[in-house]
């Protein structure tokens, strides 16, 4: 009974007509454009400009939401979603949000609901296993590799300088990172008071993988000219196009310079399940941090990342305090994640992986990874066949860079005309100054057929 | 068709025995002890070590979240939690996530999902109305009022020192909240690279509220010595005694002493829908920035956290980075909300709170936070009217706080016992030297007879 909510039978009928329309939605999402169709200010002018004073109909709500919101929606579940990182929703991963939602707990503190911070341990203890990450790296979740990788350079800086949680400043203080990581890292910097002038962006082999050489010349000219290289920031999957910065190589750079070293694997980690692609992920033990997004390729709801540290105390002594309105009496004996960074607030994320993980299993998890790069690799193979365009980077992975040999002007013109098709979104990057599609792979709806069909609508587009 | 995920029909059935269980423990959530009464490591050793190789059939995963996770589940939205700040899931924000994880979307840029980015606009300004921001305030969705706060130091740190960007540093800054402010202020500070020794706690009135002469005395004196006074962080509605500082006379420190002025209303926020509360946030519209949070005290399932900031172009100077793989062709016209704090991913909170707004009405929200502030004021009036206990602070929201006359010793032994009992959960303070008790009244389940049997409930159990 609760008598100021949505009466209990309502709920269920409104509950049971959204699983309805989910169910119809994930079998027929083919249905919709994947990009939106509508110009910026649409939707806000369509709607009201101030909240009702009385409370509406559900009945309402929801028809508004087929009528005004989805149209106005990209579809991210689409199958021919092929743009930054294709991403996706499974069933099981739903309804793990479902629960997580009506549960609605807030683990800051182990007490405040034991169920969250225990599952999290065991379900980023399964995870860690399945990358081959070794016992001695502790695990728990964060909602974006933003967050998870801020939270590395921070432990990164509290090594280098322990002063700085009471006094501040960290002056001088240079992170490394490669020309083609992703902007989180140098957002992370200047979040935390490092300063875009202190992160260097190391240059790339012809794979675009971060050169070990020239990573160890730059942290050597900072020594000799009394800066404090503190953090390098490694890839295994970049953004730019999925380049595998050699982790080995990087930690001995690291090893020698006493660097603090992270590995940003948020797309790429989940391929290291896969026994033939073990190798991305060689020398990570050795690392300090590790971020994976199973938000990405892991077919878990967003949001889910989950950050992995070899050195969990220091990031303990970075960021816990605890006001006594927080003090529990298990507060020696039980791990309280709120200690651990900086959001207090922490929701039952650990629920859908664990649905997920276990649903389908490892072996399931594996078919559908290889197959998305067996479709890679098949569709670098039709790409590289066509005259007209050129392949411009390695396809180890998932995601495949391709631009027509006329330009930029015309690869521009093909990308626009793709996403207005409505039957497929890809994104753009610029690559040793041109421009380049990329077409990223990873929609557990995904098919074989819909990656030939997308490429044969590519191929009809070009003028 | 998505034949790597779980089958239409099979998300179908297992969805309706969700709703159905949802359904039945919005309704009898009474029924669970609200505390968990497990030990740490009590779920964590009882799952396996590691995840299957096979996949698991749906019916089981259900099964082994009743056994063995739910048990292990502190019941936030139990109508006798009164701990921390009581929050609760209404009914149409679970109907809202459950569809926000289905379509699954990451609107970092406007393209990547317009309506997941007009519908925060819309709902961020249908909220700001509600409690009486005026219109120059932006509003963005963040997962925690922790992020919320630490974006607003951020931006005053910009604004402070234009440099920090490019160079990092920032010496000498300093900040200025009271002593019962809460200690994601100076988490944000620590985490920014302000240094702890650079968070002022102002001292207090005798009802907890920050002393403006203290502040400007401190102001004063910290600039005398060739600091730099940044920032002020007021709060209405403390964590700690739900006090509510005096926002007009710190913001004319403010303006004296040209600090930037962020408002920690995250509990206390929404009192401000209410007629005969809207004086909590005189003067908020001088301040900078807000933060207020729908998860705390707005019936919508965690996490949602919503930043107002008067001057959006400092957070965008602050945090903009945009790579080449994000860049689209509607940036120039468009809101790219990654631009303007840290975390690029974001998942579609706004949904779940524009089903609660619309759902509700400003009408029945305000009542029924009216019915949680007058039953905390029939709570202090029944604490007062009990010789063996002390209410420590004022009742102004729907906080209440008392202790047994008796002493410290026997008022934590007081809340041990009313947390074993399971038919409550309160939490503990310590306030001018001595514990206290939290009784927080805030879920949409309560009911003025679970306040009462609280209260009959704690007379019981005092020894």
């Amino acid at each position: 009974m609760r008598p100021a909510d949505m009466p209990p039978d309502e709920f269920r009928r409104h509950g049971h007509a959204v699983v309805d329309w989910i169910a119809d939605y994930l079998e027929n999402t083919r249905d919709y454009p994947v990009l939106a169709r509508v110009q910026p200010g649409d939707l806000a002018s369509e709607l009201p400009g101030s909240a009702p004073e009385q409370g509406e109909p559900m009945e309402q709500i929801l028809a508004d939401f087929e009528r005004q919101i989805l149209p106005a929606v990209t579809h991210w579940n689409h199958p021919n979603f092929h743009a930054y990182f294709s991403v996706s929703a499974s069933a099981p991963g739903i309804l793990g949000e479902m629960l997580a939602a009506a549960l609605n707990v807030n683990s800051m503190v182990w007490l405040s609901c034991p169920a969250s911070v225990e599952l999290e341990a065991v379900v980023m203890n399964w995870l860690r296993q399945w990358i081959g990450l070794p016992e001695s790296f502790f695990g728990m979740i964060h909602d974006t590799a933003s967050l998870s990788t801020l939270h590395a350079i921070a432990a990164a800086r509290a090594v280098a300088d322990p002063t700085v949680r009471q006094i501040g400043g960290a002056q001088g203080l240079v992170l490394y990172t490669s020309q083609h990581a992703h902007s989180s890292v140098e957002k992370g910097a200047l979040s935390l008071g490092i300063g875009r002038n202190n992160v260097r962006k190391i240059g790339v082999d012809s794979q675009f993988r971060m050169d070990p050489s020239l990573l160890r010349l730059a942290v050597a000219t900072d020594t000799a000219n009394g800066l404090h290289p503190f953090c390098v920031v490694s890839t295994t999957g970049t953004t730019s196009v999925a380049s595998i910065d050699p982790v080995n190589e990087i930690q001995d750079v690291a090893d020698e310079y006493n660097l603090w070293h992270h590995i940003d694997a948020a797309y790429g980690g989940p391929a290291a399940i896969l026994p033939e692609l073990r190798w991305i992920l060689d020398g990570a033990g050795r690392a300090d941090s590790l971020v994976v997004n199973p938000h990405k390729w892991l077919f878990t709801p967003i949001d889910l990342s989950a950050f992995y540290c070899r050195r969990p105390e220091i990031l303990r002594q970075a960021f816990a305090l605890v006001p006594e309105y927080l003090k529990t009496n298990h507060d020696k004996v039980a791990v309280n994640l709120m200690d651990y960074g900086i959001p207090l607030g922490r929701r039952f994320r650990a629920l859908k992986l664990w649905f997920v993980m276990r649903y389908f299993g490892r072996e399931k998890v594996i078919s559908i990874l290889r197959s998305h790069i067996e479709w890679a690799a098949e569709l670098r193979a039709l790409v590289e066949a066509d005259s007209r365009f050129e392949v411009v980077a390695p396809t180890l992975l998932s995601l495949v860079c391709f631009r027509l040999a006329s330009g930029d002007e015309s690869t521009r013109a093909l990308l626009d005309a793709i996403n207005a098709s409505g039957q497929a979104f890809v994104s753009g990057n610029v690559l040793n100054g041109h421009f380049v599609i990329r077409f990223a792979i990873g929609n557990i709806g995904t098919t074989r057929d819909d990656i030939l069909a997308a490429w044969g609508l590519i191929r009809s587009l070009v003028r």
